[in-house]
């Protein structure tokens, strides 16, 4: 039930010496580890429940309802999606956490991400067909109050990106895997190709998804992933140059990417040495 | 916990040449497969999020919240049927993916697809006496402002039936499976007469399920099972043969159709040939 | 993950021609079973959806809501103790159908049905001294319109129960089963007090439980278990031996036990013989 | 998928007596325990249903909206950390019943609980910095009606959050578990910092998470989590020492250590010693 990790041989006879640290670094590491991963479980926890307080009390019952409806669409997209076809990202951000961790060979996290966006790009285009009347499609918006200058408000959607991010990346870390006859395909090809693949149920990832948007969409109109606000700002340019709905885009891309290194820099270096040591 | 795929002995001994030549296959098959899973995943996703998007603007609370718990009770019926049963497939476009990739056999289905005509209009029958006046269901209706013309409505209706008749069809695929004690049985009878059974949990088949009711739900009185609309006009059809509700009635079944027939093109053409080409 | 099912030891050296009868029977029953299973799904599944549609027509958002979120709760209670107690039942409709399908022996049954009672009664007691004005409990009641007779809002809350009840002891049978380790114990007092245990994920009788209580709710005020409405009525009566309560309070009582019985029938005798007959 | 029970090398040669003992032992336990299990599920479950019945007729939708909400949040967050990290805790009280249960040695406990009040004063800090306004965050409260009083309210919540915090509990118990290959490591500082981990999926524990939660939100401000009460008031006081936030703040402990402790005293001595006596 728990991902199958792959370990690779490791030299039968160390010196005593380095055997020695080894094991006192994995000891040190499996008290620090759960720790570290109880302090920011704990602070995130607590983060999302004070921020959603705080935004949940200027919120009207018909956006609340629209939110939710959207985040959990979106949730449920990326569940039946990864369930289905076991090796799908569905965002660049979640790329770069495999490109990272190693479970995905670089070449196809190369290819991977110009497929994500032709396929954003293309999706607004069926959109924009399938529409009644055929108009622009409004672009990535922030929903901020009056009160608030647009920085707090930009600033405010990054940071609940970057958590959205993180619990994203976070699941797909636990849940993904190289599966086992995979990697003992010796073929040259392969091996440049290898991909991970779900291996666990994808109800963490159902969760993660479904909170992750819900807190981008109650800040913004797009959700916790890159490829639909830059697939309306692309479409909005190629249908007019002069359009400039590609300034200040890159709000939509830092939380994102901060929480998928994130994830990659907790998950990997402080978590557990047991279950992440031979990942690299 | 992953489906037991049921594998064929292979020839022993390929010649060189063939051998090879699978071995080519095999690699770009492995390269082209997670991409083309990307990019359908990709753009389903966002595709779903633009139109409902698109829906919701102009929705009110009191339909919102009705065509919600009827996608979600519909989920609820095909999930615990499907974890109860194992070889239920409650829809007929299900059926027919079943019957495409093989998974069921021939004679199985044509048995099957009877069955759950018979049911349906007998469901509709004993909730037409349930009810306290003894009035004529409605007819199946297409939910459209007088805005946007009718054919532009049921356009909308069958685009959303078939994205989400994909998703109820992708998830049997993955879900769905002949039981390895099954195939070794080899009586005559038994081999005739092979059906596939739930091998994995039902939580994505529940997911799918809930998002493409809904889908169809919004735009329609309907949810993404023809049978239901079906049963409605034979009802009517039967009490007054004058009723005029089989006129265009073919536009809640195209989408369930198309999107059944991409779901076993994608599932069993395109994906890894690791995991779907021994099921041919 | 599949329900290990326990073999009994079969006479190793059949006649021939009852061996042949069996296989034929087997034969026949692996065709029938599936069909059937297909016409109950889709019955049900269609029944539901229709009288739901019906239902949620004239109800108000306000009920709605809190009909949804009783039913949910209900439901979270039942997966969560199923899940870490493993062996309860919750309700005496549960119990009948283990008791029928042999799971639990008799002289256990006997013990949980008063269990239940006492529990129930005492949850009563409870709650009348936390509130803060020490009123009575208010009686279990149909919810109807004026417009229809009591006898048919009975009679609707009486079917919707039934179906409910069929969902949630379908689920036990599928999801319930004899431990290996425990059928192997030969201790004379063990084996008279054989309890089946949950030995599958608890989603799918968490998604039974939380339609059939729905149901029952946007119909009355208790939900899928007639523990709620005896307690109510037994805290009355003691209150104040001349309160009506228990005047009609069978009506609360002939759903769940027929449905009960049903799903014995169903998934006992009719249902796919490979999984079921050695259960016997 | 069941949680691999580490079991303890018996002495292999008893004495006639103390086997016989605990064989007659084991089998009342066998017959005391599913019923005791029973008792306490539909007492729970129908106390829970009561208690909302009447809690929810005073409460406005919006209301109920943000504390549904705000409830499935704090599970999400729950489900997904300890799915991701397998070792978290989130709340004191958990860490308690982790402690008496012996599933995780006492100097990691004691090491964990420092860091949840240090994440959780954080975490304050950090939205106080992020809202736009800078004010001092709201302290915990009761939400009463006038009508009630005061005592009357508390009374209430305590004896809600030590329902939530028993199902949170029990959950635990019978998802988390030691590791085999952790047991075998023989290292000095690896038996003194053992700790369980989650070996079941974490649907029981979101289940029980946002019942919890919900419960102690329609009462309160704050979550079935004491961490979030403490954090609010530790803020406030150091932010200003006159501040009397700490006035009956133990009203937000009481209920979720008596729930702790009554997981473990009914899941440890009183449930089936076949799961349960040989883990002391
Ligand atoms: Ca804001
Ligand atoms: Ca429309
Ligand atoms: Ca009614
Ligand atoms: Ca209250």
């Amino acid at each position: 039930y728990r991902p199958q990790i792959v370990l690779r041989p490791s030299n039968s006879f160390p010196s005593d010496t380095s055997s020695k640290a080894v094991t006192c670094l994995s000891a040190s590491l499996s008290i620090i580890s759960p720790l570290m991963a109880e302090f920011v479980s704990v602070f995130v926890t607590l983060f999302v429940f004070n921020h959603l307080d705080t935004e949940l009390a200027v919120m009207h019952t018909a956006s609340l309802n629209r939110s939710s409806i959207l985040a959990l669409t979106h949730a449920v997209c990326f569940a039946v999606f990864a369930s289905a076809f076991k090796t799908v990202h569905l965002s660049p951000a979640v790329t770069l956490t495999h490109l990272l961790t190693g479970s995905t060979s670089q070449l196809f996290c190369l290819l991977i991400v110009p497929t994500q966006f032709l396929a954003g790009f293309l999706a607004v285009i069926a959109n924009v067909n399938l529409r009644s009347a055929s108009s622009l499609p409004p672009p990535p918006s922030l929903k901020h109050d009056l009160s608030i200058p647009w920085t707090n408000a930009a600033y405010q959607l990054i940071i609940s990106q970057m958590i959205g991010s993180f619990l994203i990346c976070s699941s797909h870390v636990s849940s993904f895997g190289v599966r086992r006859e995979d990697d003992n395909h010796n073929g040259f090809i392969l091996s440049r190709f290898r991909i991970s693949a779900l291996l666990n149920p994808a109800v963490p990832l159902f969760l993660a998804t479904a909170i992750a948007s819900f807190l981008s969409l109650i800040q913004s109109s797009v959700p916790c992933c890159p490829l639909q606000a830059f697939s309306l700002c692309a479409y909005r340019f190629v249908d007019n140059f002069a359009d400039h709905s590609f300034t200040s885009h890159h709000i939509y891309w830092i939380g994102p990417i901060v929480g998928s290194l994130l994830a990659c820099a907790i998950c990997k270096f402080l978590l557990s040495p047991k279950y992440f040591m031979d990942r690299n």
